[in-house]
């Protein structure tokens, strides 16, 4: 079932359908030379992110993704294929580590886990869920690791709202 | 002196001559509501951060920039103005959040500070550098707080390295 539901847009979850440990599998990405560099001449421009030649004389010994590029099409797959979260995918912050190199002509997804889900005490209508969510390229190592604490909602319980105007 | 530092591309600065508490400050970037729904179109593809009216009937209120957006907006200031480390600005990974949203119209600077400064027990030609860099609206707001751990060499004492051929 926790296959099912990251494939199906049409679903929607609340933090009151959130469990540690349920499981959740994006759709697969490919990373080329020509949007490694053009996220890197945007954003973070480094021999090692911008020139296959001049990426050989560092530590990275190639071509290789920035990390806010790989965070960004992790974004991507996430809020795509991967988390359906009522109110979408909102991160309060989070840990992240690139414990490999990201390459041209690396195929990504991203899987992703409920790690825990915390009911907001001074809030009755959200909480907060700890998502852990590894990148992985094509040979599964991991490319990115992101625990997020992520913004979600709780199920409004309409029997207990204040009976408004007939519609 | 630390400020100099900041602005001066020509220093480049090795493990060795780094400080806990040295500071540095960027130069500013504006943010306007083209970019972000630029970078939402691409890698964040949600209703906060693509339209100001689908906005408004979220938690965020308003159009906002896209968390990894300002992400990739701090790591070009700190890679042009803001921190000169021989080698480049290479992460091993960090913690983020974004205390504030980031909206159409904001100036921003990051102001970073060096936490700790670990060298390495197994490589002596390296080791990590702990980097608290906030990135700070015209208000100045956090709208986030990155501790990074970066790679940074270690200044090579010549005089230990074994002769080479003269050139």
């Amino acid at each position: 079932m926790a296959d099912a539901i990251g494939y199906n847009m049409n679903t929607r979850l609340y933090l009151d359908d959130l469990l540690q440990g349920q499981r959740f599998v994006t759709r697969t990405y490919s990373v080329d030379a020509e949007q490694i560099k053009t996220f890197a001449y945007q954003f973070d421009p480094q021999p090692f992110h911008l020139d296959e030649e001049a990426a050989k004389g560092t530590l990275f010994g190639g071509l290789a993704a920035s990390g806010w590029h790989t965070a960004a099409i992790t974004m991507r797959l996430l809020v795509e294929t991967g988390l359906p979260l009522a109110g979408g995918i909102i991160g309060a912050g989070g840990e992240i580590s690139w414990p490999n190199p990201c390459r041209p002509g690396d195929i990504l997804k991203v899987h992703s886990e409920i790690e825990e889900v915390i009911p907001s005490r001074s809030r009755t209508d959200r909480g907060i869920v700890r998502v852990r969510s590894e990148t992985r390229n094509q040979h599964d190592q991991a490319v990115q690791i992101l625990i997020a604490r992520l913004i979600v909602p709780r199920r409004i319980d309409k029997a207990s709202l204040p009976t408004g105007p007939m519609e």
